[in-house]
């Protein structure tokens, strides 16, 4: 059965295009609290769970020797736009474990933010590595790698211990094994690994909540969720939606895209995760539908905010004259 | 019930996103020689009908007047990319009425080709209403004003000649009257009427066929269309899908591409046209599936070229390291 609509653009009155998909909204325990669609289905989760890739920054006590601040943390955990603040950042991230973007494997690409991009151009340079919006991840995996004595050659590699640990951390927190058959490569040229929906939520909730997981690892966790938190520009960059999500609930709201029409995030006070994935991959739809699901689940506990969530989850569409023309607007199916 | 689904994102194997939609494949007497999902749904057309926008800039004899060249008519019916010769070539067409950039009401915006658009920061530059995709059709509509005697100034509204005129063609060619509570406002702030998706494809057919329609309006037609396959730059440029389905067939294979998961095209030789639209308007699928369109109404009468369109119908995917992750491939249902 086809997964509901989640998500309509708007044209002139009409509802020009669409876009189905599936949410769970998950506590710790793993009761869903809200879904739609077949949250069963197995999705790739792509960015949406950088976290998890780097509880073992933490765990190995390499965060801790190397003395990441809170925004080096956070940019461990970022899809960054590559702005300068971003490249400066990661660069202090190697230096502090002995390296530089020489050693980065996530190869270059130009900004995704089209500004960056132009400015980066207007400027007559060309991006490197440490302008890939995963450089800040790898400058973790890298800080882990030398701090446990590891080669710093191939991490990426399926079998690299780096990647080895944040597999195990993440079948912990999915609650399956991660297996080969479903394993891709990603953009940055790591290993994702694909498992049902609901079990990423479960893995958020898990983490905020502590249940079902050692204190060392909720510990890790939260001290990630924290410092993305503090620091949501660290962890995307300037009007970027996850900026946008977090700065509007501050310490109270993580959300985290990914690409495809993925999206994760965690309600820590609530005690809640979720996990969306948008059928067709379309990012205007995964931010949409996380604004409308964090507002189903602060609805109760505080109307206000959930109500600005709500707002987020509309989004006016103007053409090049700024004209109105239509809108995206999650639709949210009856509770 | 919803479209089927008619292209697919894998990666790692397995399928990561997926796209439905609905198309048509129409012969001039409106006939479905082959089609998928809801070709009676009401859509907007966008860009893909832009030859039908620039019916009367031949009817009206402003094309004549003006000596507009081939390449000029292309880009009278193009999105382009706008690049250098782009840019000219519109500068051209409006030089000709004895007019220039500023009588343009299409708005600015930086060019959607990522590389043309960093070029033109790297240059020091800011883009122009030239450098619009719409601005060849803005020129065409100036141009078809001027020859006129009409006004010049908000030849964008609803009610100006110019749009009257471009929607009495398209009514004739969808073979439905075009009402205001189906009409939106485009990118470039014409109207924009929405019509079942089948009707569009009949309206190209009847275009390369003459059926149905005027013999006046079947040459205006033809001579868009011929002038698009001779000069597929012009129309959309340098690397576009538009540009690489027109010279893998040259002067067999007319394809526009629309905003929104719109795509349009005719095969002359085979009197047939076609339309479709992807649900949630991705470009990336309205491309895979209008290669695949074409392949199936060619594979009767020539299988190689067919086999041509169906490879351009499948694109290997690759992550910023150049390792091949996956592929998007239109997964065209049994006939």
């Amino acid at each position: 059965m086809a997964n509901p609509v989640l998500v309509e653009v708007t044209r002139g009155g009409m509802v020009e295009s669409f876009h189905r998909g599936a949410f769970a909204l998950v506590d710790g325990e793993g009761r869903l609290v809200a879904a739609a669609g077949d949250v069963d289905r197995t999705v790739f989760p792509r960015s949406a769970i950088k976290v998890f890739q780097a509880i073992p920054l933490i765990e190995t006590g390499a965060a801790a020797a190397f003395r990441l601040t809170p925004a080096e943390l956070a940019l461990a955990c970022a899809s960054h736009s590559g702005e300068d603040g971003h490249v400066r950042l990661a660069a202090a991230m190697l230096a502090k474990a002995g390296l530089d973007e020489s050693s980065l494997e996530c190869g270059c690409h130009w900004p995704f933010d089209a500004p960056v991009a132009r400015e980066l151009a207007r400027r007559g340079e060309t991006p490197t590595a440490l302008h890939n919006n995963c450089s800040g991840k790898h400058a973790g995996f890298l800080c882990t790698a030398v701090h446990r004595g590891e080669d710093t050659k191939v991490y990426v590699g399926r079998d690299h211990p780096v990647q080895v640990r944040a597999r195990a951390a993440i079948e912990d927190l999915v609650g399956q094994a991660l297996t080969i058959d479903a394993c891709g490569i990603d953009g940055c040229s790591i290993p994702t690994f694909a498992a049902p929906l609901k079990g990423f939520a479960h893995g958020f909730a898990k983490l905020v909540t502590g249940e079902g997981i050692s204190p060392q690892r909720a510990a890790a966790g939260r001290s990630l969720i924290d410092a993305c938190m503090a620091h949501p520009w660290e962890m995307s960059g300037t009007g970027r939606f996850c900026e946008t999500l977090m700065t509007a609930a501050p310490g109270r709201v993580f959300a985290k895209t990914g690409a495809e029409g993925v999206f994760c995030g965690a309600l820590p006070d609530l005690g809640l995760g979720f996990a969306l994935k948008i059928d067709d991959g379309a990012t205007r739809a995964s931010e949409a539908l996380a604004a409308a699901v964090i507002a189903r689940a602060l609805r109760r506990e505080d109307a206000d905010l959930a109500a600005t969530f709500d707002g987020l989850g509309r989004r006016t569409l103007h053409n090049w004259e700024k004209v109105e023309v239509g809108e995206i607007r999650a639709t949210m199916p009856p509770a």
